[in-house]
């Protein structure tokens, strides 16, 4: 799975501007991002592309524009997504997704920080999954605290905890969208009864070394 | 699979007022749609959200915005990628994928067909997949025609031909991103064997009614 930093922070300290200069440092490290940005109040959208807006507005679900070099989409939601939901449905072919906001899910975190007074506390105080506080304002915090202008620390910092290489097969199972949690025996039980049951299918060679999805449909 | 029929004609012959009047049609039906509208120049974007924006512009592959209405992805593609490969990576949740040009893929296509001259043949004669014309203008071909006007004729022509129930249980296996092909007994015995080894974890009872994701992550 790939792995999930979220930059946290209350609003207007900076996040979108640090995100800015992290995004960089670490694609120069040879690393390929996702961004999500949460955006709880809804957004106004200029759409990409005249006719696909023309299909949204007529009532497609959704609208997608595809052409040799970028695509674009907008879709309804019928609720706020997680980001487990939107890494599963809409993200593939990267190292690392840093999302700009969801204090309230359950990935690590990093906090911008620049107290804007006094009584000003940084949310890590009440967040055991901050991992990391950039501030302009050292805090009594057990943390690792990085300067706000320096985001090539924070960088190597992110590229040592979480991008290190993964050593183990790793297999997930979800059902109706549901995560289900597998034991380590388990998990080598499913993985190699699989690739026992489909390596001599057609195409089926190079089953250790390539993604394999298996979805099984509802019954109707 | 999300079926997919694909609207094509040559340029200006008025294929998204089509489409315009078709989605309502569908939806009207009970239908949820996609569209994937094919731009192979390229597409000038006003991008969704400015902090998004700034996450894409800064190098992110992937810029999402997520809001509980609504959520907007930009990406990159290295390719020009195939009906196929958008509907696996980015389409779920509804009955029917229209697209809006396509015309080399092998999908049912329905043509909208308007001469602009005694010379100005329809695309559908030297492409049998074509399986529909609409048109203001007859033409001799051994083919279904509806008029450029009439789509809730079309809606009720798509919705008997590639929307009725899906009575057969299906599972889908991709290894590395391709289709792998399964024949009736594999289809039943991987789907029957799956589902008596994961039948008693925990959250899995109602495996017959919801779909079951399983994902092998490559061993490195």
């Amino acid at each position: 799975m790939i792995p999930v930093v979220s930059i946290v922070g209350r609003s207007n300290r900076g996040k979108t501007t640090f995100i800015e200069k992290l995004i960089p440092e670490l694609t120069q490290r040879g690393y390929r991002l996702a961004t999500i940005k949460h955006d709880v109040h809804g957004f106004e959208i200029d759409h990409p592309g005249k006719d696909s807006y023309r299909h949204k507005a007529a009532g497609a679900t959704i609208s997608l524009i595809s052409s040799p070099a970028r695509l674009a989409l907008v879709s309804d939601s019928d609720h706020d997504l997680t980001i487990d939901e939107l890494r599963q449905r809409f993200i593939g072919g990267v190292d690392l997704i840093l999302t700009e906001g969801y204090k309230r899910e359950s990935f690590p975190k990093i906090e911008v920080f620049r107290p804007q007074g006094p009584d000003d506390l940084p949310l890590c105080s009440l967040d055991d999954q901050v991992v990391a506080i950039v501030t302009d304002t050292p805090v009594s915090l057990p943390l690792p605290q990085f300067p706000l202008d320096d985001a090539a620390v924070v960088a190597d910092f992110i590229a040592a905890r979480f991008l290190k290489p993964q050593s183990n097969p790793t297999i997930r199972l979800t059902v109706g969208g549901r995560n289900v949690p597998l034991n380590h025996f388990l998990s080598r039980f499913l993985r190699a009864t699989l690739i026992s049951m489909i390596g001599n299918l057609k195409w089926c060679d190079q089953l250790e070394s390539e993604e394999i999805v298996i979805t099984v449909s509802p019954k109707l």
